[in-house]
């Protein structure tokens, strides 16, 4: 049985409850299978409401991202111009870089409804599925040197922190660098992958991928307790194309701010966010654990941390709390 | 005609002179057309003494890099245990990025005879013809946060002044960040590609390109003032296999030596050997030009420059001297 037989009946049930039997006999299949089926359809992102002696009724589709819809939207001079809007890929990363060794000009998107391959932080696999997120890519080609890329890893944070703090009613937390955190529970994932020549930045490929309207049965069990979609923690679904839109704005803005003025309004930005500063925490580095209370960061976005002896070290690469980093 | 068929004659002639005139005769073309042949296989590494009315006669071949000589002089643990010698590529730097993303281990090594598309910093065109230099790249898969990538940069500066310092008899400058001179000549360019996810170094692909035996004529005339070969710098030519396994070992005991330490011993040895250092310069960062005098390496590896005010800039990208960078 495939879904879209199905998803035929459903649909011309025009909204009407089918009855379970009558679609096992069409599609001739157990109604065990019609209901396992019924479920990926809900995975997929269609709305169906099942109602003993009733049947099944098919209330909402999957809302599918459109350039229609978004471009009118994007208010940007450049973050979102060059817009590659794919349906499934490996990872929109992998996609981005590839248009980056190619020439893509700053500012090219790539977002993807669903990636089969989505990554996060140190290769660790990232739940992305379809339609139910945002998993998109930004490029980036800023004049700055090499030693300095961790502020643009605090900047995105920042900026994703700000769009969606616009668009929805949740309070956002940053956990250095660039988690950002609901309730304790991260929405979000961001990853910069970067190349340099010498100390001079080719382009810095920036991750985001936004747990929007995921449902709690879209998590596998063990992240549960630490993982959360917006619409999990508002109540309510949101329209993608419009946090997209305020995303890109908000990024836009911050970036031109911090290439006119450094890094001094985002510092300050960050850390009014930060949800890590002046508690005692374990940070695992490729040198080791370090035990200390950040306080703050530095010039170069390094998170400054005090150490018992009332020393400070500067960290720069570190898992916070929860593992030990690879090296 | 081709190189091949006077190749042949000339090696037909087992080392007695073979007149200009039989050899126009047999390949069927003019004397001027064989003086030009001749000059094609000099410029490939052939020695061919040319005396009137005797004629021609093949004194040297172009010693080529064999794994057989080489693998025997490598006497380090790991940097060039992986050995890839190649005959022509574009550019060995793009090879070897290509073997990282496949998972190479650290000390993975390509060696090229020639490169056809070699590159500089900034994108510039890198003089490799064949068999005259060494042109090779080095990976490195550094435990250290991407900020600290320019130190990698110095330490690759000091590795390969002191092999070649070991190996040749002549007095190497280091011109921030990483040039190596011999009075006031470059020698070498050194060129360092990385790739990062967030503060975590994925890779580091060091190029090395090094001027060993080239000729004065292997220039373009306008470079003649600006670079020079070891060979014309000191005189004789050099033993090619000899430098790459000194140039291995000093590379690994002092990347070995600063994972063990950290950056202070390299640094040390850098202001030591810089040629940069407490004499007024303009430094062209991608933010503008810099007056004033570099007064030694941060922490970081950034060079610090005392302007005329007497404070103090930390510069991490820039050209010194001669042209403005791009960004």
């Amino acid at each position: 049985m495939s879904k879209v037989s199905l998803l035929s009946l459903l649909e011309a049930g025009s909204g009407e409850y089918v009855s379970g039997e009558e679609i096992s006999r069409k599609l001739n299949v157990s109604r065990t299978a019609v209901w396992k089926q019924v479920r990926k359809l809900e995975a997929d992102g269609y709305v169906i409401e099942a109602v003993p002696r009733l049947g099944y009724r098919l209330t909402g589709k999957p809302s599918r991202l459109s350039v229609q819809e978004l471009l009118p939207k994007i208010e940007t001079k450049r973050f979102g111009r060059q817009l590659h809007l794919l349906d499934v890929v490996p990872s929109t990363q992998d996609e981005l870089r590839r248009l980056a060794e190619q020439g893509a000009p700053e500012g090219t998107l790539v977002i993807a409804e669903q990636q089969t391959n989505g990554r996060g932080r140190m290769g660790r696999s990232w739940v992305s599925p379809a339609g139910k997120g945002i998993w998109m890519s930004l490029l980036l080609r800023p004049p700055v040197p090499l030693p300095l890329t961790p502020q643009l890893t605090l900047l995105a944070a920042v900026a994703l922190s700000r769009a969606i703090s616009r668009e929805v009613p949740v309070k956002i937390g940053i956990k250095w660098p660039n988690d950002l955190l609901v309730g304790g529970k991260k929405i979000s994932g961001i990853l910069l992958e970067s190349a340099a020549e010498d100390e001079r930045l080719r382009y810095v490929v920036v991750g985001l991928g936004i747990s929007v309207n995921l449902d709690a049965e879209d998590y596998p069990a063990e992240l549960l307790d630490k993982a959360i979609s917006l619409k999990m923690a508002s109540g309510a679904p949101i329209n993608r194309s419009g946090l997209i839109a305020i995303i890109l704005e908000e990024f836009e803005r911050l970036y031109d701010l911090y290439l006119e003025q450094g890094f001094a309004p985002i510092r300050s930005l960050w850390e009014a966010h930060s949800v890590t500063l002046n508690s005692e925490t374990t940070l695992y580095t490729p040198q080791g654990a370090v035990l200390g209370i950040p306080r703050g960061l530095d010039d170069m976005g390094g998170l400054k941390v005090e150490i018992s002896d009332g020393s400070y070290r500067t960290i720069y690469s570190a898992e916070i709390g929860d593992r030990v980093v690879g090296s």
